[in-house]
C-alpha cells in the first residue's frame, strides 16, 4: 500500500479546498459579513495542513485501485470535514455532527439539509453551502487531475473509483486531457444558466447559488420553498438544466466535437429521456386535479421528474401531498438516477439497461440453452466483466440500503420516512417523503442515525465498493506493514536504489 | 417444443387433483354439509379432463428445461383454477376474480385471504382452503415425479423448475426415490403435529387444518384471530414446527439416514437458525413494553419471528401495532425467507448467503485484484454457474418486486400497504403492514391489482423464471411450429420411424 501517495493526494486536495473556501471570503465582503474571518482562518488552517502533507514528495508515484479507492474515499472525508468547521465554528450550524451531515450533504451533491430555516443563514455561509455541491458535481478528484500530472495507471484508478457509472470513459488518450474537456463543458454550462437565470431578473446571488445547487445535482435551496418562488420561466430554465446535467457527459464531447446523430445515439441517453417523459406522462394526468391547468400541472410534473431522476432534489411544490401514484413514480426515480458519467446520482440509467438485459438473456438461456450470443450496449457487446460488476454493484446497493433502513429504524419513526430517508441520502438526492419529505429536514434524527446517513451519502456518491474497503482489515494491516517495512529500510541504511525496494513494496 | 408432454403431464396433475377434492368431500359428509355436492362435481369434471388430456400417450417423453418451465408453470395455473371453481359455484366466494386468489393463494402457500371472515365459511370450504397449503407445500410435480414415471431428463427438468432454492439437491441417486423420501418427510412431520396438537386438546378439525398450513408454510387460519386464541402450548407446538418446516429437507434426510451431526454442519441450517435467534432478540426486547411479562413477550416474539421468516403468515397478535423497528425487522424477515430445499418461500436463506460472500468477494478483489480464490459453500467451492443464476435470480426479483409495487400504486393506497402487499404476495407470506396488516385482508383491491398479486404469488413460488418464460413470444411460436409440424409430417403420412423424426422435433 502506497501510503506516502495517498498523504500526497490528500494534501493536494486540502490545498484546493483553501482556494474554494477563498470565494465565500469574497462573498463576505461583498455584504460585509464578520463570518467571513472564519471561512480565512479554516482556509489557512487546510492550506498549512496541506503543504505539511505535500511537503515530502513520495518516492513511488505509482499506485493501484486499491490505493485509489483509499486514496479517493479518504479525500471525500477530508474534504467534508474541513468545509464543515465553518458552520460549525461561526455557530451556524452549532453541532458538528450536524454541520458535517450538511458539508457531506453538499459535497455528495446529495442536498438533504438539517437546517429548519435556511433563510437565517449569512449570505456566506449559502453561498459556501451551495458552492460544495458544485465542487462536489464533478468530483474534486477529476479536478485535480485536470491541475496536476501524476503518471499513467494512477490517473485512470483515482477516476475509476470516483467516476459514477459501471465504466469509465475515456474520451481521449490522455487522462488530463480528458478531465479538463469534462471540466470546461461543466464550466461552461453553469455560467450559461447563470446567464439565462439572471435574464430571467433573478439577482446574481440566487443565480449563482441556484446554479450550483443545478450543475451538480445538489439541491440546496436559498429559499424556505426552494425553487417555488420563483417565476415559472425561471423554474422551467431550472428544470432544463437539471435534465441537461443528468446527461453523460460524453454526449456534449461528442456533440462538440463529433457530431448531434452520434450524441442521440447513446442507447443511454434515449433511455433516460423516454423515462422522463414517461414519468411526466403519469404525473401530469395526477397533478392535473391539484393545479387545475395544464400548463401548470406540466410544469410541476415536469420540475419534479427532472429534479428527482437527476437526483438534484429542488421542489417547487410539496410533492409529499401529492397522489399514491406519483409518490410511487418519483420513489422509483429515484433508485434510476441520472445517466451515467454525469453528474447525478442514484443506481444509473445505464446499470438499468445492463440489468434489465441480463434478465433477458437468462430468460433466452432457459428456451435456448446452448446459445452464446452476447449482450450488447451502444452496439457493442459488453464484456463479461462489466455485466459482473454491474450485478455486484446492484447487490452490494440493495443489502446496503436494506442495512441502512433498519439501522436507522430504531428511532421508532415510520417505515415511509426511514425507506426514503436512505433513499434520498444513498441516491444523493436530498428530499425523501413524510417527515423527510420537500418541505421538512433531516435534523429530528439521533447522531447515530445522522452517521448513517452520512455514510449512505458518501458511499452512494463514491460508487460503494471505494467507501466500504476502508472497512476491510486488510487495508489497515497493509497500511501499517507498508509503513514499518519503510522504517525498517531506513533504520538499516539500504535506502540507496530506491526503484527497487519500492516495487517489492508495491506488491503488497 | 414438446407438446404432447406437456399436455399429458397436465392431464396427470389433474387426475391428481381430482383425487385431492375426494378428501373435502369426506369432510363434507363427516360434517353434512350439502357443498360436499360441488366438490364431487368439480372432481368428476377434473378427472373427465384429465383422462381426455391423457389419454394419448407421448410418442417421445423426452423434453427439456425450457418445456419443464412451461409445464411446471402451466400445471399451477391448471390446479389453481380447477381448485377456485367450488369456492365460486358454491358461492362462498361470489366472485371468480377472489375465488382465483384465494386458491392461489393457498397453493402458492402464501396464506393472504380476499376473505372478510373465515368463519362463515363451511367446514369443506376450510378444510379444502386449508388443504391446499398443503399440497402446493411439497410441490404439486414433486409429488407427480414420486407416484409417476417418467424418462431420465425430464425429472430433472421438472424438479429444478419448482424447487426452492438454488439448487436441486439430489439425495439418491434416482429422483423419484428422492421426491418419495421427501414426501415421506413431509407426511411424518404433518402427522407428528396432529397428534401434538391434539394432545393440547386442540378438536381433530382444528389440528388437520392448522398442521396444513404450518406444513406448506402457508398460513390460511380458520378463525378471525388467526392462532391467537389458542393456548400457549399450542402456540408453542405452531412456533416450532414452523420453524422446523423452513429448515432444508436434505437436513431430515441427514438425521435419518446418516448423523445429526452432518445436519448441523450444514452452513444455511446455521445461518438460518441464527438469524430466527437474533430476530427473536431484537423483538423480545421491544415486546417487553407491550406485554408486560417475559413468557408472553418471547411467545409472541418467537410466534411471529417464525411465522414470518418461514413465511406462513399465522399471526398471534396484530404485529401491526408493534414498534417501527420490529415492523422492520419483520419486513426484512420477509424477503429473507426459509431456507432452500424447505416448504418455504422468500429469497432464501442460502441465496443471501451466496449474496453477501459475493460482495465480499468484490471487496477482496479490490485489494488482491489477481486472486482467484473461489467462494466456499458447505466447504466446497461454489461453481461460477451457481453464483451467476443467484445474482440474476436476485436482480430479476427486485425489478419484479419494484414493478408490482407500481403498478399496485395506481389505486392509490399508501406506500406500505402496496409495498408489504407485494412483499406478502412474492415472498408467499400472507400478511403485510397497514392495509393489509395480520387483521385486515386482500379484499379491497381492484381485480387489475388482484391479478397482480396473483402473478407474484405464482412468480414467487415457481422461482420467477419458469412463470415469466410463459410471456416469452418464443414459447408460443415454438408451441405453434411443433404442432404444425406434426400435422405436416401425419399428413404426408411419413410416420414409420417414429424414433428419428421426433429427434428432430425435439431440437425446435
Amino acid at each position: 500500500m502506497n501510503s506516502s501517495m495517498i498523504r500526497y493526494i490528500l494534501g493536494s486536495v486540502l490545498k484546493i479546498e483553501a482556494a474554494f473556501l477563498l470565494l465565500p471570503c469574497l462573498v463576505s465582503l461583498c455584504y460585509q459579513e464578520k463570518v467571513g474571518v472564519i471561512y480565512l482562518a479554516v482556509a489557512a488552517a487546510s492550506v498549512l495542513f496541506g503543504v505539511a502533507m505535500t511537503f515530502r514528495k513520495p518516492e513511488d508515484t505509482v499506485f493501484y485501485l486499491k490505493e485509489g479507492c483509499v486514496a479517493t474515499a479518504l479525500c471525500w472525508i477530508f474534504m467534508s470535514f474541513f468545509g464543515a468547521l465553518p458552520f460549525w465554528i461561526s455557530g451556524e450550524i452549532p453541532s458538528l455532527v450536524d454541520a458535517l451531515f450538511e458539508t457531506v450533504s453538499g459535497f455528495t451533491t446529495t442536498g438533504a439539509s438539517i437546517l429548519e430555516d435556511v433563510e437565517v443563514l449569512s449570505h456566506t455561509a449559502l453561498f459556501w453551502r451551495s458552492f460544495t455541491h458544485w465542487i462536489g458535481g464533478m468530483g474534486v478528484l477529476v479536478f485535480l487531475l485536470a491541475i496536476i500530472s501524476l503518471s499513467g495507471g494512477s490517473q485512470v484508478n483515482l477516476l475509476r473509483a470516483e467516476s459514477p457509472g459501471p465504466s469509465v470513459g475515456k474520451l481521449v488518450p490522455k487522462m488530463k486531457h480528458t478531465a479538463r474537456i469534462l471540466y470546461l463543458i461543466y464550466f461552461g454550462m453553469t455560467v450559461i444558466e447563470v446567464i439565462l437565470l439572471m435574464a430571467g431578473r433573478m439577482p446574481l446571488f440566487d443565480a449563482l447559488t441556484t446554479s450550483f445547487g443545478t450543475a451538480g445535482t445538489g439541491g440546496f435551496g436559498i429559499k424556505a420553498d426552494s425553487i417555488g418562488g420563483y417565476s415559472p420561466y425561471l423554474q422551467w430554465i431550472v428544470t432544463i438544466f437539471m435534465i441537461a446535467f443528468g446527461v453523460n457527459f460524453n454526449a456534449y464531447y461528442f456533440i462538440l466535437f463529433h457530431n448531434v446523430r452520434k450524441a442521440l445515439h447513446m442507447e443511454e441517453v434515449r433511455c433516460y429521456l423516454g423515462i422522463i417523459l414517461a414519468a411526466i406522462g403519469i404525473l401530469l394526468i395526477d397533478t392535473l386535479n391539484i393545479y387545475g391547468n395544464f400548463a401548470d400541472a406540466l410544469r410541476h410534473s415536469s420540475f419534479q421528474v427532472a429534479s428527482i431522476i437527476t437526483t438534484t432534489g429542488f421542489s417547487t411544490g410539496d410533492f409529499d401531498l401529492w397522489s399514491q401514484t406519483s409518490k410511487t413514480v418519483l420513489v422509483l426515480l429515484m433508485f434510476i438516477g441520472a445517466c451515467a458519467g454525469s453528474t447525478g446520482g442514484g443506481i444509473k440509467v445505464s446499470r438499468f439497461i445492463i440489468l434489465v438485459k441480463t434478465i433477458f438473456k437468462e430468460l433466452n438461456s432457459y428456451i435456448h440453452p446452448r446459445s452464446i450470443k452476447k449482450i450488447t450496449y451502444d452496439d457493442r457487446p459488453i464484456e463479461h466483466e462489466v455485466m459482473r460488476s454491474t450485478n455486484v454493484y446492484f447487490i452490494t446497493f440493495v443489502i446496503l440500503f436494506t442495512t441502512s433502513v433498519l439501522a436507522i429504524s430504531f428511532e421508532g419513526w415510520d417505515l415511509t420516512t426511514n425507506f426514503t430517508a436512505v433513499a434520498a441520502t444513498i441516491n444523493n438526492i436530498g428530499p425523501g417523503l413524510e417527515l423527510v419529505g420537500p418541505s421538512r429536514n433531516f435534523a429530528f434524527f439521533s447522531p447515530f442515525s445522522k452517521f448513517v446517513l452520512i455514510f449512505d451519502m458518501l458511499a452512494g456518491r463514491l460508487e460503494l465498493f471505494p467507501l466500504l474497503i476502508l472497512f476491510h482489515p486488510a487495508i489497515w494491516t497493509e497500511l501499517y506493514a507498508h509503513k514499518s517495512a519503510l522504517k525498517r529500510l531506513k533504520g538499516r541504511k539500504l535506502g540507496r536504489d530506491g526503484k527497487t525496494k519500492n516495487k517489492t513494496l508495491r506488491r503488497k
